[in-house]
Parts: structure tokens; sequence; C-alpha cells
């Protein structure tokens, strides 16, 4: 990396965010003398307490160090080894987490659904629910879907499609789990409860992710299924995703959302991303790939002004030919997304 | 707990730790602005190269989350799932990891071996090696050696011993791995090199502890053989043990090798270890189990007396019926022993 | 079943089929007093040679209990627990073998690609292979190609195509897997040698299916890269596909190669079913799905007309909506096809 | 094998058995056309009914290839993925079957226990799950004992002992699976009926061998759990232990029960192997290690001795410095046993 890209903003992923000043404050304050580990400490025993007001239900909190544990064991909490996991084609949990479900499920199948803006839709799930061979010993049995809220395209379920989802696979016993990587983001954009857009809706498992934004090293499992408790508690610790020292994953999580301080930072990010976006649809040759929703911007650019545009040293992510990624975070600024804007044009007028 | 019990001295676990000063300093000064993920960032990029110093050789170090995720992972690098690992039958890896090791290699087996004080002893790993059906299809394969530096006992291995297990296993083409939980604390004690104490004695990869000594939330692995470096870092992916944002776990563990420093909280841990130990040996109706020479005080005293000391507060572990175990960590003192001494004394005589 | 279903032919799947005479003879003559057992017997000994001259190279041979355990545990030989495997969508080992390879690889995935008649074609795994993230931790990384021959389709791969996905497989180290639950179909079909639909085009290890030809119960893996011959076989024997009385899978597989039987049974299924595929095309309302190429016939027909011919009592597979399959075998005869056609012309018609 | 190898008398194992012509003959018989697969034939659906009978309450039956599948699937039913399994420490499931078990589990762990002539001891039993932690999630949770019938020494449980281990698991909620690879010869020692010696006993899974005793590729699994059946027969099909050509299974399982025939076949052998083991201990220097009970003969001999009735030619194994296995079978004689000892004999005074 040159100086000149040091200085320019980055907008390659929300994992590049550093720790909200909050969060590492709540790590500072946490580290008084010695507590009880594995969960015992008083900030851990908090934490279900917490969860549950805010999801106005009671509910198991599990503390990971990474997303793809959060849905792997989430998803081998619902799945037989012999079952199967609906999904769509293009989520993270197929695609980017090197078999991880396959891994911790004893090797459960990915059942890949296509559907428009990398969501799930509810007429395809159905169709391929009718197809299945149910009870048929050598067909992978359905357990479970799993939607992406926000998705990987940066668009947002309606609570309606959610509960249309989790009504179908509810008909089949499947369960419904949610990757919320991206939680805050599409919560904040809906304006409604984590009560809402979760188990109100039929969600039985969330990975709720907080890395992306703002938490240092923490995301965690929120179980609604009380069922899923024990068995997911066990494989926790044999994936060694039971930290001792918990109560700095913990503290984490409580400061994340400690007066609403987690969606407060997803806004942030999604109204840079809104500002980016409009930003950028303006300009000839652009066009956004998807509705910005949350806190991604996809565009299609001409190659050529792609490769000028990594030539400048400004951070994003290619997704493809013509394809590119912006992710705002919730310590980017309109500034900085207006630099982009301004290094998008540039990149191509000059081609 | 009541109020009583939060001012006694807890002597439980190394696990109830605070973060020592140094290290959530590092972490703070880690959180400046955006950086690059997966190990991409400045940081990262400095642990391989710090470690490699430290060890004398070319390492590679992947920061995980727990040493339960050290331990089963360095071994599913090792171990074929039709393969079997030699580990002393009271190892953690064994007793008190809820299978990781069998989950994490595919179903390989562990092959416990007798041995005073919790130690592998050379003659009984030979004749072990000299039983084996190799070859022979329905027989689990060996592939491994695991030690515990230093044991679940608080016991040490010599150099000496080291090398001629590694030898004995190195004769066999078995792989050689060390569960380091608190390999500072042994390292301290030995007062050799980091070099000397793995990869000089025969050591293949090191479940490099640093929790317990003062990290926050990361351990690492150190893999001295470079062809377990790429199988390795697929199943730490996939196991969900990769941290996007890299450089908090990377800034602690440069921060907790920085100028000695995990060998002076080590040694701190120890010394107190040290006076505790012989203030209780010299007790009457209390024996050492075991030498001390970590951090890990165990002594047989009657079970009424034990019972009496839980009822005072003070923190400490059970281990049998007539035995207990106190852990001395960084930030424990020779005050906290002392009172420790004068209640064991008190909870003897009153009985 | 009722009594007119049991005199009607049976067209349903190749599984119904009996023993060939000859193979019955050979498992009688095997039984000749105690013989050593897991594979030290004479006839099992004889078993690799025998193989090794039928396809003109060295290859080692294990006789397995399904088609479902040869294909897993082929791939799981080619497979990294991290790998992934490219087959065809409409592959068995994808749709039909509830998660067997998932489950004997340890978790790899299953890529799968579209190909008209159900055949990978080399053009869209080139394309597949090209966007591949070699090398990124969080995507499974190809180790393997799996195509089927003959097809699950009926239909057959010629030997340039073979060759072609070969090369092309070859040139991203990934190992070739031939599914050849109807092997023999296809062979007699090309009237080509074994060892060029297979070593000669570049296939490395091979799924030999006898069961649905003519054997009791016994197929077999063929391996022709002997670097997969020893872990294969551990994997074997811990998956509990390793007969203690070995000799009388061997003398199955013997007898079904012995002076071509195979082939002479696989030519007298492709007949019937060529005879068949063509009375059926000469219907009217009738459309052949695929060419007949071995001995499978996918025919469209009205729903209707399907009901009504199930009624019948003719024993056939639905395969969709307006989809059914007849399956030939080496004991089904031309005249069985006439009353086959004569049912499905009175279905129609009758509609 | 030299000439003179081949006509002296092969006392091995019972893995050298030819198929008894009982079961050649129904596997013939069966032979008659095509038939439906996977169990829907006629012979097959009669097998469930025909043990329901024998065994005196509604069992289902699961033809599987080996005896390391019977044992190794039954467990993966009964146990958890972070389960353990109590076994004898020289039980067949650890020490010969190449971790089949962890593998099929997921990882479960295998608790061995010590126990005089290879037996569980229900006192040793009580105690080792006295001392369990349960509910700790670091801790493999016991969910299953496994005891074998005949045991690997030829042992036999007396039904008193079954009945009390079962009592202790069952109080723990541990599921009782009986390894019966010699159950009919366990049987025909105690001559209790089956239901006696199992789920009367509280016995809920049972690996029924037949191929030591005259069956040719067929052993099972009985489940008399019936909470086991439905995820046990997804877990074979994927395991490829479930046969398309059912029936010849079927028709081996069906005979070898047919008026007691494997009872017959059981009788004969465990005779032969008294006879054997009479005469054997009536010979100086030589030392019965176990008392006779089922069709094993240990016997403790100076190596020297063993060396030379190696060379003799005479077929048996050698399981220690100074320990030789024998086993008869339903087609050993006592001729044949005659010719042992006197070839022992001569071993013996020639040194």
């Amino acid at each position: 990396m040159n100086e000149a890209a040091r200085t320019l903003p980055n907008f390659r992923s929300d994992n590049v965010a550093p720790i909200s000043p909050e969060i590492l404050q709540a790590i500072a304050e946490a580290n008084r003398g010695p507590a009880a580990s594995y969960g015992d400490d008083d900030c851990s025993k908090l934490l279900n307490r917490r969860f549950s007001t805010l999801f106005e239900t009671e509910v198991t909190v599990f503390p990971v160090a990474t997303g793809t544990a959060a849905n792997a064991l989430s998803l081998a909490a619902c799945a037989r080894p012999y079952g199967a996991i609906y999904c769509h084609e293009e989520a993270h949990i197929h695609t980017a987490e090197g078999g991880a479900t396959e891994a911790f499920t004893g090797g459960a199948k990915l059942l890949t659904l296509p559907g428009r803006h990398f969501r799930i839709e509810p007429a395809i799930l159905r169709e391929a629910l009718a197809r299945t061979a149910w009870g048929v010993r050598n067909r992978s049995q359905p357990d479970a879907v799993s939607i992406t809220q926000a998705s990987e395209f940066g668009t947002i379920y309606s609570l309606a499609d959610i509960a249309e989802i989790s009504a179908i696979a509810r008909d089949k016993n499947l369960s419904v789990h949610m990757d919320g990587a991206r939680f805050a983001n599409a919560l904040a954009r809906l304006g409604c409860s984590p009560a809402d857009m979760t188990w109100r809706a039929g969600v039985d498992i969330l990975s709720f992710g907080a890395t992306k934004n703002g938490a240092m090293s923490s995301d965690a499992i929120v179980v609604f299924d009380q069922d899923l408790v024990e068995p997911l508690s066990y494989r926790l610790r044999r994936a060694g995703q039971t930290w001792s020292k918990m109560r700095y994953a913990s503290a984490q999580l409580l400061a994340y959302v400690e007066d609403g301080l987690y969606l407060r930072l997803a806004a942030k990010a999604n109204a840079v991303a809104a500002h980016l976006g409009a930003g950028l649809a303006a300009l000839p040759d652009v066009r956004l790939d998807a509705p910005v929703e949350a806190n991604l911007v996809f565009i299609n650019l001409p190659a050529l002004a792609i490769t000028r545009l990594a030539a400048s040293g400004l951070q994003f992510a290619r997704r493809g030919q013509e394809v590119i990624r912006f992710v705002a975070r919730f310590d980017s600024t309109e500034q900085e997304a207006d630099e982009v804007i301004a290094l998008v044009e540039r990149a191509i007028t000059t081609t």
C-alpha cells in the first residue's frame, strides 16, 4: 500500500472498521481484577437478561469469535447430518465460509435457491419444498431455511417476506435461521423492533453480527427456540468457541446494544451508503446493481474504469468483470463518500 | 457469591485473570481508523516476523479464540481421520475439551498413556509404539504425540524429556504437538529459550497460550513444520477461527511477547505459586500432590477441611475427594498467598 | 402389488434384476472349506491381477457393498474436507445418495454444473474453474470432478469428452472420478476398451458397477492413481465396507468380467432398451427425452396416460409430471419391450 | 502358504468359514426373476416379521455388510457427536474397527473400562458414571454403553450381568448396545431365548452377527428401541450400507434363523472349542487364559513353542508374546481339534 492509498477513503468492507469508542471503553471497564470464567461473571450473566429485554422474549445469547462460527453452529443445532438447509445461491454460508456449515453439521447439504437481489423468494422456496421427496432415504431431508438480513447484496427482506418464508418453513417443520451479519443495518432501515424482525416473524435462531458494526472480536448467536440451547452449548464448547474470559465478549455485546448504540452506528453507515449510492447513480456510465437498502453499494462500471479506479488507491471490492462493491461503515463520512464519487467520475471520464 | 467471597483471594484458575495493562493498551493503540482485514493489516503482518525472531526460526502464527481451538485444529493438521494421537490420560485434550480433537480431526482416536505427574514417560510411549500394529487396516494409525507444557498438574517436562519423546515420535513419523496453554510458565521455570523448548527439541506445532497469562481473547497456533501451514489455514477459516478484524488479536500477541512481558507475567505467577506451595507444605495434614514447578499448586487435605475452606468463600478448584488446586496468576500477590495459607491452616485446625 | 402386476414386465430399475447364473455359480464354487479373510484368499488375490489385465495397467480393486459407498469413498480419497467436487446438477452423488459424499469427505462441497442430457460440458467446467478463487481461504477449493458414465439419463460421454474434461481437470490438479454404476452399458455402447474409457482418457478412480448388471451384492472401486490406494484402504475399513469373507465378493467380480460376461449382459440390456425406445418413439404423443444410448429410456407422456399406465400394473419409474423412465436389464426381453409398447399405446389412445 | 498348510486345520478365525449350505441354498432360491429393490421385496418384508417373532417383540432389522458397520452405525444412532460411549478397553469397537465409531458418530468418545475377561463389570461402570461431570460443557456426555456378547475373549455375560449393566445405564438415560458378532455362540451357551439375552435384559439395539457363523456377506442391526429406527435408516443409506438388491441379504438372514439353524451352527462351534480347550488344558506348559464359554480358546504357551507351532503350518492367531487364540467354527470338527492338540503337544515337547 503506497502512501496515497493510506489517505484515500477505505470502502472495501465493513470488516476494516475500528472498534467504536464506547465498546473499547466497555472492555476497559470490564477489566477489574479477577472474575469468574466461562460465562459465570457478572457481565455475562447480565447478557441473557439484557438481550431478553431487547428482544421482548426469553433468549439465550452465545458470544462467538466470528460470523462463520455463528452461522455454522446455529445451523448445526438445527440440521441433522443427513439433513439439508435451504439458502440463497449467493448466501455467505454457501459461497464464503469454506464449507463451515457442511463441517459442523457433519455433512448436511446446502440446497441453493435462485432469487432476485440475493433474497429467497417465498414462491421459489414453496415450490422447492413441494418437489421434496420427504421420507425418501436417499434424499437429504430439509431441516432449515437460512436467510440473510441484510443480504450480501445490501438488500432487505420486508417483515412480510420473513413471515411468509417462516410460515412456509414452519409448515414443513423446518427451523428458520437468520444470518444477521448486518442485522443492525437492516433493523435501522426497517425501523421496526428486533422482536418484529426475528421471532415474531418466525425466526428460531439468529447470527447476531456486531463485529462489522463496531465490536472488536465478538459476534453472537441469539437463540429463540429454547430446545436448541443445550445441544448448541456443547457444540460451541467443542468448537473452541466458548471463551474462558467471557466477560470481555459480553461487555462488548452489552455496550453494543446499550442505549441503542448499535442502531446509531448502523444508521450512520446506511446514511453514508445512501449518499454514496445516490451520487454514483447520477454519474453517466454508472448503474446501481441493487437498491441501496443497507450499507452496501454495488455498481456496474466499464472494466477499464474499474482498473483505473483501483490504480488510484481507493479501497473497494471487485465483484465481477464490471461490478464493484463499496461498503460504508459507522465511521465512514459523507465527505469520504463524496471523494469516492469524484474518483469514480474521474475514472469514467478519463477512460 | 456473597460479599465476603468478593474480597477473598481468587485462586480458582488462571482463567479468572484480567487483561494485563500493557495488552489492553496495545488493543487501544491498534484502534486507529480502518485497517485491512483477515490478517492483511500491519499488526498482523508483523506477527510472523516478530515470532520468527522470538523462536529463532521461520514460524507461522495463527491467532485463535481459545486453547481448545488451538489444540484441536493443530492436531487436525497432524492426524488423518483414521489416525491416532498419543496423549497423557489426564491431558486437557482428552478430559476437558468436549471431544474437540475427535470432532476436528474427523474422528481420529486419542490413545491415552499413564505417566507420573501427568507427564508422558518416554519409556511408556516407546513401548506403546512398539506394540502398534502398523499398516493394519482395522487399527487406528498413530500420527502424533501431544504433550502439555506445563502439564495440567503444574509439572514441567525437562528439555531432555521433550527431546527424547520427540525422537521416539520422529522415528515413527509422528508429529509432535505441544499444548502450551501455560507455555510461558514453563519457559520461565526452565529459563531456556522458546526455541530450545520447542523446535530444537523436536516440536512441530505449538498451542501458544496467552489468555491465561494476561491476554484478553486470543491464543495462537505457532507452526514450525511449514507443511502444516496451508491445510491448517483452511481448517481455521472453516472452523470460524479466523477473525476478520485480526489486528486486535495480533496486537495482543505482539504486546504479550514485547520485551519479554509474557515471561515477567509468568514468573510472577510462578513465584506466588512457589510461595503458596511452600507455605502450604509446611502445614500439618497438608501434602503437596506434585512438585510446584509452574503456577499450579495441588494439595491433599482432609475432606472436612475442604468443605470448611469452601464455606469460607475462598475461590479454589476441587479436583477429587481430598484434592484441591490453587492457581496463581500474574496479578496474584504474596499477600494473597499468605491469606490462603492462613485460611487453609484455620480450616485444618478447626476440623 | 396385485396378481396382474406380477406377470407384467418390470422396467422400474436395473436394481430389480436377479443374479446372473454365472455369478451365482461362482459364489457356489468359492464356497469350499475355510479361506483366509479380508482379501488374503486366492480369489481376492487374483482380483487385482485379473482387473489389471482387463484395464491394461496396474489397478487396485476394492469390492464394496453399494454404489453409494463406491462413489462417496472414492471421492473421500480425492477431496480434502475443505475441498470441493464438481458434478452435474443431476448427478446421483448429489441427488440420490443422502449426502454420502459430504459425510465421508468430512464436509466437502459438491459444486453442481448444468449441462445437456445430464452430462458435464467441458466449456462449462472450464468456465467454472476460471471463476474459482484459488487459494482464497474462505472458498472451498476444487479437488475433483465426478462424471457419470453412462449418465443418470442414459446418455454416454464420448471418449473425446472424457479426455477433454480430464485434461481441464488435470490442468488444475483435480482428480477425475467416474461413477460407473452403468459402466458396462457405456462400454458396450462405445465398443472401446475399459482402458480407453478410463485411465487413457484421464480417469483416476472408478466406481465400477456390477450389481445393476448381474452381480448379487458387490460393486467395486477400481483405483488407477496408486497414491489413492493406501488412504482409501483405511477409509474403507472404518466405513465398514471391507468384508471379512471377501472371497464371495471377489468371486462375483471375477465371474462378472470372465470372458466378457459383463459386456454380454450389458449389450443385452442396451439392445432391449434400444428396441423399446424405437417402438415408443414411433407412438403418437410420445417423445423421447434423451437419445437411448445405454439401457435407460426416458419419455414424455401426457400425465393422464401415465396415471393409466401405472394403473395397469406395469412397473416403471416416474421422473416428473409428464416424464417416465424405463430401465432394461440383462434379463429383459424384446417381447417384454413389445408388451410395454403396447401398454403405452393403449394408455395414450384410451385417454 | 505351502501345501502342508493347506491340509492342516484352520483355527485362525471364524471369518475363514464358508457359507453354510442352507444359506447358500436360500440365496439361490431368492434368485427368481425381478424383485423390488431396497427392501420392498417379499423376502425383506418378511424379515421384520420373522425377527419380531424370534425376539418376541416388535423389532426392526437392517441388514448391513459388516459387523463394523453394524456396531458403528448402531452407536451413531445412540450417541450425540459430543457424547461418549462406555466400552471395555479390549472391545472390538475400540481396538479393531479403525475408528469407525468415532467416524460415524461425528467424533463421540469411547470411554474404556477395565474388567476381568474382557467383560465390563457393573461396579466399575457404576463408579465411572458416579464420577461423570454431567452437564459440564467441556466433558463428553455419556450416551451409551456397549457390551460384547460373547466377548472378544470368548467369555459370556450372564443374564444377570446384562440386566445389571442395563439398569445402571438406564438410570442415567444411557442406551445399551450389544455387539453380537458372536451372538449365536453366546445364546447357544446360555440356552436362553433371544429376548432374554437382549431387550428383556435392557438392550436397546443389537449388532446381530451372522457372517462368522455361516452367512455369506450379511450381518444385521436389530433395533428394539423404535425411536432409533428412523434416524438409523437415513444413516445407513448415506453410509452406503443399504443394498439395492436387499433380497439376497434378507434371504441369508431368514435362512440363518429358520428352524434354529443359527443355534445349531453355533452349538457345533462351541462344542469343538470346548473339546479343544479341554484337550489343550490337559497339556503340560499350557494354560487357558480364559474359561472357554463360546467358540474361542486362548492359551498361554512358551514363545518358542508358538514359533514352532506357526512353522508347522497350523492356522491360529497370535495375541501376545505367549498368547495364542484358536477359533472353532460351525464347520470345524473334533478330529481337527484333536489334530491341533497333537500339534501343540509336539511343539511343546520338542522345545
